[in-house]
């Protein structure tokens, strides 16, 4: 399922970065696995037009050797769209932005795409057109959802070629992490991190560092009791289950780079934890990637970026990263490292 | 006051690796500014000899031009002390701990030294022999409190080349970050910081850059309230103040190389925050600076590892990055960088 088709593209939000963004990773194609965007093609049409390149709009997902060589590959998206304007965010532009995920997710799902990368969209322009998820991860999570209906649990992986980090709880204020952070949530990403690294990353025994929520990892109490009262016991239990965790280790000694040789991946307990260090190593080379799915699926650490769409001077480095991490995890160049 | 004396080094906990970092410190003295130690001298000989060094035991603090060249230059402390033992902390040692504290500060003071180098000391141990300070820096600002007694707020600075970064609460359980930060408290830092890079670190307009609480500093409130009512007024008032203050920023993306270039130090919310950063970039080479106190005061960005002590493997790199800075504050090599 993973090695004959090429790597579907969404185009994400059309009045961001995403259409040049796509452009300008397939100007740089020799470089990155085989993709084809999906998404809508006056879009794309003109996104491409603006750097001089010519579409190719295909009638069915292609596999790896029917991609055009000279012509940026489109599988168009069957949904009606307002012209975008880059800058400009338009629920107009909804439902061609969520038919391209549905598109690719399917292809995946079938076998006909080799993964998923998602260019970035914007929450609230698809909450004014009706969409109801929690956000882009929860929507692919959904798609995937078996016969029953049930829908994997997905987990949010950051990575870059020097540092992979999970954050347990994401997009919370702080004082609600120490509430909502849980034993069992640990232990859940945990056992969904492992075996993603083992499974897509080829890693034979991942090492999981399970970082601490207080300074200090508590101290031994004196800095806050949730250390020992319910990271500690995660970390146990994950061990007990034959994974190679350990911790609760004090975060800000996590992250050096004679630390991060120590693991593959670090679990983190809230957003912060896990975005600093990765950002302030790799900024721009940052990979999300989205683990616990039956599909691969990755996407570039940053927005739509309505602020500069369409002026040209968007960097496509995080979505190469996204395309090459995507082409190791489905087998195209080896296992990847994670 | 700060041209005519050379630094003074305390040793710190004698069983800890402070006597042998400096020692090691002290045979790369070519590279470092004048320094002398503050000590036991039977647990800085013991040290000096099992690196074929000799002391030389001072009756009086030295000049730059009064040092020994070829031995280690040693103000002995007046306090009982027992044989320290390298990896075995004894409160027994306390006094001459503290003995050293107490007297680099009164020479610094003084004038009769240019600052104040220290290095750590276990405050389990000296709580054991009855010391009621807080801490190392709470001890330091209390020495240095005026004639009406009232001591300076000390402002904790994690210091490299690269960044600098205050965190606003320090040593407090994560849950307890929310409620016990309060706009007063960041003005007040912010405030310390600002005068003293101008003042010791030569920085004519210093940039404060702010962090934000909670991810993505609150998103206008959907990730937490704190950002605009307690962080935000805080930069408002510095600004106000005639300070450069900006944000609060979205803390995950303010640590990169380009970030970094757009202040002179960050101010952080929480402990993990500050020092997840800068011990990222350079876990070896961070520097401990104590702001607020009218004497110069670095320290090394680690603790006594009595683990290693007394084995030779310990590294002086930040302990000598501290003598470094130190002197580049006490204006023996021009103003510094912060």
């Amino acid at each position: 399922m993973t090695q004959g088709g090429a790597l579907a593209l969404t185009m994400g939000d059309p009045a961001g970065i995403g259409p040049e963004i796509a452009v300008a990773a397939w100007l740089q194609r020799q470089q990155l696995p085989p993709f084809f965007v999906v998404g809508d093609a006056s879009a794309m049409t003109q996104a491409a037009r603006a750097r001089g390149v010519e579409v190719a709009v295909l009638s069915a997902p292609p596999g790896v050797g029917e991609l055009p060589a000279e012509r940026l590959p489109l599988l168009p998206v069957n949904a009606a769209s307002a012209p975008a304007i880059p800058g400009q965010p338009d629920p107009a532009n909804a439902a061609a932005t969520i038919a391209a995920i549905t598109g690719a997710v399917a292809l995946a799902l079938s076998g006909a795409a080799a993964g998923v990368v998602t260019n970035p969209i914007a929450k609230s322009v698809l909450y004014a057109a009706g969409f109801r998820h929690p956000g882009h991860t929860e929507f692919l999570a959904e798609l995937c959802a078996d016969d029953a209906g049930q829908a994997p649990t997905p987990v949010m992986m950051l990575w870059c070629e020097e540092l992979a980090v999970v954050p347990v709880t994401i997009h919370i204020p702080l004082a609600e992490v120490p509430r909502r952070l849980t034993t069992a949530s640990i232990i859940e990403t945990g056992r969904i991190v492992a075996r993603d690294l083992a499974q897509r990353f080829g890693v034979a025994r991942p090492r999981l560092a399970v970082a601490g929520l207080n300074p200090h990892a508590g101290e031994n109490g004196a800095l806050g009791a949730e250390d020992a009262a319910v990271v500690a016991p995660a970390v146990a239990a994950l061990q007990a289950a034959g994974i190679d965790a350990f911790g609760p280790l004090p975060a800000d000694t996590m992250f050096h780079a004679r630390a991060r040789a120590g693991y593959d991946a670090a679990l983190c307990m809230y957003h912060d934890q896990a975005l600093i260090p990765i950002k302030t190593i790799a900024f721009d080379e940052g990979v999300n990637v989205t683990l616990g799915l039956p599909v691969i699926r990755t996407s570039p650490d940053h927005g739509t970026a309505f602020d500069i769409a369409g002026k040209g001077v968007a960097r496509p480095d995080s979505l190469m990263a996204a395309l090459r991490l995507a082409g190791r995890l489905a087998g195209a160049s080896g296992a990847a490292r994670p």
